[in-house]
């Protein structure tokens, strides 16, 4: 049911290469019925995802679960922590991340319904 | 204005031991006037956020970081902003994770308007 | 299973008759257990979304397919994106709505990690 | 404070003569510390928002204002409600759009707390 | 700056003889310049937060502060923490709503990162 | 599938006999792979929703309900609205209960797309 636009083709070349699988996860496949969008997205993604910068693999994993537990987004939240997993996410690793978004999550509706002035002292100067 | 209660002095005290700093930001004088609430909070943290673990230190501030703007906390994104600067980010660590964190909020509302299937590939066996 | 009270029949059969179908989906279904709601919604509904005003039929779905995806209401995304497409919702159309859907919520992102202050030329005089 | 690298002098140009007007800005000022995703966020935006397509530049912004109250970004519903005037935004419209945006929230909200299931009329065939 | 609109004057005044008081607050300010959404959203707020029903009036204010906060409404926040107030709010209660409001927060990221299937317990027979 | 850290037979004990029931339900299951912060989080929720205080019981689990449907975590919506009828929520309270959170949905949409200006009248002497 994919479409047979050349672009889609492309780009799920490019996602097979990169990762080095035969695997194409449905996110792409839904995208595929919008190719210039298909196109825009898979570009960004390898940009920020996966080109080599000064955060790591893992940790750039786990700061997209962190962000897509927030946002509610439960396909991410599975695609993500499956990418983490296959980037050596360990049981730890894992229970301190979950501590971490929890946490914040708390301590984020506190500071919200307390409306907490910001410090001046963490303004950049 | 700071309760005169002792288990805030107490939980002051180990902010400033642990910090090893004066400074006691707005957050935790705001809790101040629930006491039960202050010292849960803070032990929570100090277990979360301090206690030596897999992540290092400045991993966690990111992800707090992440978290934090996902949830739209702005205080949140103040403060630990400043923690993550004490904790050396780095201008081109955090040109990264502001990309990350654009590219996951772009892809979960995608994701979430596309209704995508969870792959069974991602199913935990 | 729904509700024998007079005020369900009554919005069930506006329903049915305003948009000429016999078709009432689960939501009005569910909030027939609470007849005051069900009215005081259904009547809104009918006055924001049905009644003649600037903006037309599928503008309207597309804001409302908007604001339930950043809301993360799965429901609210099939039965409007159901309601658009019977308002003549091209591929393309849909193509843009979601790009600018993501879009936005990345930019959303940027501006609140970012914290940027709001320029004086956006203020209105 | 505006960076020196060309990347940003080269978005700043485009932006100017994109909108044909000397201003720029915050959130175009704020990313130019980081080069890379100035430029990326910048085409992102001219294709999806400027490029010519099926929906018209005041429905685009109307979209965009709709994400971004959902999501909380109080910069870029002023940013984009900024953008709507200038491009002809009536005070119906916005009053519209406002019902839209409110009525919309307050049934997901419903829909949510119901946990109202999909109706099988809506899943595409 | 209020609008002549003779629909204003009488929300207006219907909210003054509601409230019993001669203040009118921002929020019922902004949406003057929208009558018809003033007039709905006022006869909603008053049926939904006035009428006397089964909750208590205080026990309604927690509830709207808690999914202001969750929402990250400001405004909301600080209005109905004064309409609380008003209604009697103790620093006890407080205490006890901002503990719930952050627990919630807390658990139901946790939830969502751990994708939790619902207990066949929960559902209703 | 349980551990057989003896930290989670200790909670889960606990659970039980706090709740006088044998039933342990799925979220705490799936904390008991990270056993520190299966014990936090219960310690917490004790503390919270369970240990005396100033609001009565059911009053707090729609307080939970309020913020987990304002934070989409359709299990937390199950989970304590199962919790509410155990404890005698009625019809008509839930009624009440879903109209204030839809309300305060819409309000909280408007307050933030129409940017309002906090009253000085609500600002805390």
């Amino acid at each position: 049911m994919v479409s047979a636009d050349p672009r889609v083709k492309s780009v799920f070349d490019d996602i097979r290469s990169t990762r080095n699988s035969d695997f194409v996860n449905n996110l792409w496949r839904a995208l595929a019925n919008q190719p210039p969008l298909l196109e825009r997205t898979w570009s960004s993604v390898k940009e920020v995802m996966i080109a080599p910068g000064t955060l790591d693999p893992l940790t750039k994993e786990l700061i997209y679960i962190a962000v897509s537990t927030a946002n509610g987004c439960s396909y991410c939240v599975h695609s993500h922590t499956a990418a983490a997993r296959a980037k050596g996410l360990s049981g730890q690793q894992l229970a301190e991340l979950l501590a971490i978004i929890g946490m914040a999550a708390e301590t984020n509706a506190l500071a919200t319904a307390l409306q907490i002035p910001i410090d001046t002292e963490f303004e950049v100067g």
